[in-house]
């Protein structure tokens, strides 16, 4: 898989030279601004989760790098699972979701804490619920996605696209990749060069230096 | 008490009818907005409790009108304690602090849940060092208020300073009362008017409607 990505990778981004195999992230194009402005509603939102107590953000703090800095997360009735959050920081750029993989994109990923019951605990027919029984809610749904029916779809589409928006662009080492050298040292210089020829590169590459994509 | 809170209160704010025992909340008006932007931090951050799953937001999320939604709230290791959590939005209104009003003012009140075992769990002393580890807390602490150690009572006042900012004001009601006789309908007018002369203006009154200040 590893060569693929590469290659890929390598032809997407077209500002930076071809002889390098970690991208700058690009700031935010294409967006959908409403869907983006609901999603972060839903993203903070306590009660989409059984005990209206765990939101997204409970787990994948924004304050917090993304993650909520703990070994594993706590969830629903202080159960302490076995999984570490990764953080929802350019998380967008990834291959794939969660750490097997398992979910395609973020879209699909956001379905998944809401009804695990060691997570946020619901189903999503009674997240849905509380939803459609908020006005404000039903408004917004029906504007953004002309429906009157809230289903999960919609719902996990908004914050997948709010999601895309959480990119750390603009990084010392970004600006470096686009040719402003004085942003790193000699010994950062020396550890990429180094990074590169031992081959570290054939699975860390691209804009998120790999992600999830390659493990 | 409730004479005087009245007395008070209407000489308090002179935009107003002397007339009138409720006032419209004010803007905000002298405000430290670096310690607003450090309480601000502090106030979603939680690595101020033991678990560092709790903030002060956890209770008094800003997305669900400054409380949690809860008949009473979830604290560590997801105790449901016996309180139901007062909103924040306007406590800085409020006559004292707590329900039981054992807090003089929102920078006593602060203090509180981050060492009560059955909320944020933690002490003052661990909740400092928790701070004191992070370099930019330790910069903008020393730009604010010009010292290299961090206390518990910088920590509290810049959560003060933030929940000030935290205020309703430019509702329907307050522009009625401020002469925008169009924002409300003659029901609205006239349970007012029964509002009064009920004598309900007793301890329900000025810009907070009485708060916690008379009970």
């Amino acid at each position: 898989m590893a060569p693929l990505c590469l290659v890929g990778s390598l032809l997407s981004f077209g500002l930076v030279s071809a002889a390098e195999p970690i991208e700058p992230i690009r700031p935010i194009q294409e967006i959908n601004l409403a869907q983006v402005a609901l999603g972060k509603k839903l993203y903070f939102d306590p009660r989409l989760s059984k005990s209206g107590f765990i939101s997204c953000n409970s787990c994948h703090n924004l304050m917090l790098g993304g993650t909520d800095n703990l070994k594993t997360s706590i969830g629903h009735n202080w159960h302490q699972g076995p999984i570490n959050a990764p953080t929802v920081l350019n998380s967008s750029m990834n291959l794939t979701q969660f750490w097997d993989g398992r979910a395609a994109d973020l879209k699909e990923q956001a379905g998944g804490p809401i009804a695990n019951p060691g997570e946020m605990a619901f189903t999503h027919t009674l997240a849905i619920d509380v939803l459609a029984s908020t006005p404000e809610y039903v408004i917004e749904f029906k504007q953004i996605f002309e429906t009157d029916k809230i289903t999960i779809d919609e719902v996990t589409q908004a914050i997948a696209e709010f999601e895309k928006t959480l990119v750390t662009s603009n990084s010392p080492f970004d600006r470096w990749l686009l040719g402003d050298k004085d942003t790193r040292s000699v010994e950062q210089v020396a550890g990429y060069a180094l990074f590169k020829s031992n081959g570290c590169v054939a699975c860390r590459n691209g804009p998120a230096v790999g992600g999830n994509s390659c493990q």
